[in-house]
């Protein structure tokens, strides 16, 4: 037996088709959904990404405006290119793509980016929504997870979810979002002692560390679903945390790297940034 | 052996003697810290509650201001009466004792308390900075909860903690604020299935649920940690959700109810307060 592949390359693409039609309808209506990017500097990464996401804008229906300011921004100049954006109506969504250079407030600037078009969930009152139950903008990579575990056919109801990781763009709101499906939810770390005495209690398990090889197949509950959650560079190849040829014989299911949580949590950003602009269109 | 008792009336006591000191500071640079508490209709509980915080206040030098409106209020006056309060400056810390009557909207009214004076620490602000690990008010508690365990002297890094109970002021946060103390976090709920097989492996066990006899010893593991922040009343009797009998011969350290979280948090509304007065000095 070989643990199912949760494709989150084909599921990515058929949300992508949904939104489409959805795009289709508001503009139907006279109302085109806008997504806009602020990327800072030259980092080839965050290039990379910025690309993809205009790209998946593009299959989408989506406009997309990409604000590109020069290494040496002062404060002052990204935080009024910010707030011309939060201002600016035809744009239903904004992002910061991080990092940002270091000699600029990171948190400063994150914060002129109002909660209602945080596209991205990071925004405390979209985050303490979440800690709430009240409804509102989740962050996309945590939602992609949900939606590859809903793949899988797996109930959550009673489960036992183990999240490696507590980020407050992943491992943290993921778990929020597990808990809300009703599992019982543990969220191990770096400080976490005997990780595998956890890991294995796990019918679902969510990596997001980065760190290659970080999982292997001892450590895995057989049939359990995993998905892998980590981006680590190996050899100039992009790995995730699971090792997939110990893990494969063991898990139930499990999403690869490449090709799992990336492009969900594209398709995701897609998914919030039409859900803000149906909102506003009381759709 | 029996568990030591970790006696939240006392340490209470000692939190609210420092508050009076740092209190006494502050007024002698002509700053009186005050707490508003609005209160809405006669349910005897509610009134309890208030009356008891109302005390605190008193012993720690706090001004205190209850606005007691009648049980028919409207929305709109209720609305105003929390403008009036947040808009002034004397009032430091603000405070909607719940539940309020049912015709009326409790998050629109909790809206009007700004997270800057949201002692409960309950606003979307709020919740989301503790998602997020950036300093601000948390929930009084959960504080409690982790000062208990300090108290045991037990440290928390990499310790196994369970917190039953998934509520917005008590298990969401403290699970929160325990994965900050680099515990390794399994929250339980309703819908665990086979509670007594997690149970079993904390080294810290938080419930909060308000079952009475819900936590036996046969679900403790020898030497844990046990903080019980249920709260039910059995017989016209305050009781937790420990069985203390059964309990208190495996467990290493025990909050009692009453006299474990009750106090301690109230003890915690108290330093809340305090801090928020003491930013807005730049102490």
């Amino acid at each position: 037996m070989s643990a199912v592949l949760l494709d989150g390359k084909m599921l990515a693409a058929r949300r992508e088709e949904e939104t489409l039609q959805r795009v289709n309808a508001l503009k139907a209506r006279g109302i085109e959904p806008g997504l806009a990017f602020i990327l800072v500097g030259e980092d080839p990464a965050s290039k990379v990404y910025v690309r993809s996401k205009n790209k998946a804008c593009e299959r989408c229906g989506i406009r997309s405006v990409t604000c590109h300011l020069p290494e040496d921004v002062t404060q002052e100049e990204l935080e009024r290119e910010l707030k011309k954006l939060a201002d600016d109506p035809s744009v239903h969504g904004m992002l910061l793509q991080l990092p940002i250079p270091r000699h600029l407030d990171e948190a400063a600037a994150l914060a002129c980016i109002p909660p209602e078009k945080d596209v991205d969930g990071f925004h405390p009152v979209n985050a303490g929504n979440l800690v709430n139950g009240i409804p509102g903008i989740r962050s996309c990579t945590p939602l992609g997870i949900m939606d590859l575990i809903a793949l899988s056919g797996v109930k959550t109801e009673g489960k036992h979810a183990v999240v490696i990781g507590r980020s407050a763009i992943v491992g943290k709101p993921a778990a929020l979002l597990l808990l809300e499906a009703n599992c019982t939810v543990t969220i191990c770390h770096s400080r976490t002692v005997d990780l595998a005495k956890y890991t294995r209690e796990a019918d679902i398990l969510v990596s997001a560390v980065g760190k290659a090889g970080l999982i292997t197949g001892d450590m895995v509950k057989p049939g359990a679903v995993v998905i892998d959650a980590g981006i680590a560079r190996v050899d100039g190849k992009v790995v995730g945390d699971v090792d997939r040829q110990s893990v494969e014989p063991i898990a139930g299911f499990l999403s690869p790297v490449p090709g799992g949580c990336g492009p969900m949590t594209i398709a995701e950003l897609m998914v919030n940034t039409l859900n803000i602009a149906e909102a506003k269109a009381n759709v």
